[in-house]
């Protein structure tokens, strides 16, 4: 489905549903809203899914890979070839996220949306835009067509998960430099300050954070920090965020609640709201990561995150681990008895 | 086995195991640390169970029940009958902590340790010390025979668990009235005004706080707030919450790492280091309440919590939310590949 399509079937989450969900948590036996934000996730899956009574969600995370030219700026602490080395173990189980994944009951899809190396591997979809980003210090990071393209790649994957059955989707990054990009997009469609957003990645030192704070203002110049959001996008993001972006898109047309990871994801989720405000009823915010753009970000898409255990992997690796406590919301909305049919009194009303 | 016999086997966690389960994490296709929290885990697991590869937890969650003679002076929003039919309810299946432990694969045990009405319900061990505790604005809650009765019933009930394999241990509590109990109970091992550490519980409106903060003002003066710790437990406590210090005692005799739960719980993981101060290196905080007293007690067992989900319902649900995170951090320990066995380079170091 195109772009525009999709955006314009993403509808708004049925609040009505969510008002009947909570009706029934109130009529459980427990205090009223005891289970805190328990009992918001299960609203929202109600909401987002159309009915007060959600199926028990089947999951998918879904990670994408890409490279950046940025990544010549010397802003990362681990270099370029990285990226295609864990995609690699991402297709052999051996990296956290399928751990994770196999621990939370999760299918796990992996996507190549433009890796420098392109490494063959059984698992991996291809759905290559092109080699890693351009320099965005020189110029735009993309074309307007290449990051259609990669919107399209995944709506495609979110609507084909969406066919399968797959109702709760995680979403999961990979690639070296992609912090860089995810700061430049904060900065630009928060209007922050480089210095604000950007954090050390998977761990740069002093020299290596100035470096990519200045990379950031130089991109910010030469490619200007205003304009149309899928401008904007192409010109300062990458083929993976632009691909997870539209897999917000895919799943929110199709009412299927995305769990948002961590910094890359945030920005990738920010991209899809502003191609389509409808898109943020949809979504879930797992955990608050320690990089300082995240909280900017978790701020701008009002997703009060669900854990704060200093991640800063990325992968989906948030994502997974939040589902369960998703799935534990929806089964008490389904399983718990109610003071009636328990015979407790209920004098807390 | 006594509770004098228990303290005495309850050993130091093994930090070489720590370290040596740091320096496999450190190997794994991850960015150093970047599993913040989760890495903590995985070596608090390992220092409890004196081994660097630990094997996945065998999950269990012991919820006590009992009453408290001071719920009838009015200071809960439920009357105490509640607390039997709760005992039911657990024992039919239908409370969160029965959807909750279904949900995470934890076996469930439930404990009878002093309810008013005594409800017989099969799959409910029958640990009564009395019926009830005496209302404590008026004279000890209980003797100092009857808080030994109760912390050697969870003593035998943790070791008859490990006994079974199981090496993962929640708590949980129910028992109306029992937040005035932990909020006493607060105020005197910590040395906090009662007004400080006194919440809504399951939802008391003005006047019942009030009441619930004067009764524990009397609680205090009638039974002084000073002591040794076995005693201020005797006089202050419930059986619940001895019970569950027991319980707490017993896993760490065998070196059995305990979640804590809310409030409550926590006050009965403070009375367990009271009696044995090195058992607090085998407790893990699964969240943090809205408990009010429910922080100073995180402070003072040094336990920071997994989850701030605004949860005050008790039961263990905290502590079976949080198992899937322990759980994960083990399973990461063993099942991620190496930086060397996944060719991936490691310039991050």
């Amino acid at each position: 489905m195109t772009l525009t399509e999709t955006c314009r079937q993403i509808g708004a989450p049925d609040q009505s549903a969510a008002r009947e969900a909570q009706r029934r948590l109130d009529d459980k036996t427990k205090p009223r809203r005891s289970l805190g934000r328990l009992e918001d996730l299960a609203c929202l899956i109600a909401a987002a899914r159309g009915t007060a009574a959600p199926a028990l969600p089947t999951k998918a995370v879904v990670v994408m890979a890409a490279d950046h030219g940025v990544a010549d700026e010397g802003v990362s602490a681990y270099p370029a070839e990285v990226t295609g080395q864990m995609l690699l173990n991402f297709a052999r189980g051996g990296a956290a996220i399928n751990v994770l994944c196999r621990q939370v009951g999760a299918r796990l899809v992996v996507a190549d949306l433009g890796t420098r190396t392109a490494p063959a591997a059984e698992g991996v979809l291809d759905r290559r835009i092109g080699p890693g980003t351009r320099n965005f210090t020189t110029g735009p990071a993309m074309t307007r067509e290449q990051a259609v393209a990669a919107l399209e790649a995944g709506i495609a994957i979110a609507q084909d998960l969406a066919g399968d059955g797959v109702d709760l989707i995680g979403l999961g990054d990979m690639g070296i430099g992609n912090t860089t990009a995810a700061s430049a997009l904060t900065a630009a469609f928060i209007g922050l300050d480089p210095g604000e957003v950007t954090g050390r990645g998977t761990g740069v030192d002093d020299a290596g954070w100035e470096r990519k704070v200045a990379a950031i203002r130089r991109a910010l110049a030469v490619n200007g920090r205003e304009g149309e959001p899928l401008d904007l996008a192409a010109r300062l993001g990458g083929f993976e965020i632009l691909g997870l972006a539209g897999v917000v898109l895919g799943a929110a047309a199709r009412r299927v609640p995305v769990v948002v990871d961590g910094f890359i994801t945030a920005a990738a989720a920010l991209v899809a709201v502003r191609l389509a405000p409808l898109a943020a009823g949809y979504l879930i915010a797992s955990h608050r990561s320690v990089e300082v753009g995240h909280r900017a970000l978790l701020a701008a898409l009002q997703t009060p995150p669900l854990l704060d255990l200093e991640l800063r992997l990325g992968e989906g690796s948030g994502a997974a681990l939040a589902m369960p406590l998703v799935e534990a919301a929806v089964r008490v909305l389904h399983e718990m008895a109610t003071f009636s049919s328990a015979g407790v009194s209920d004098s807390g009303r």
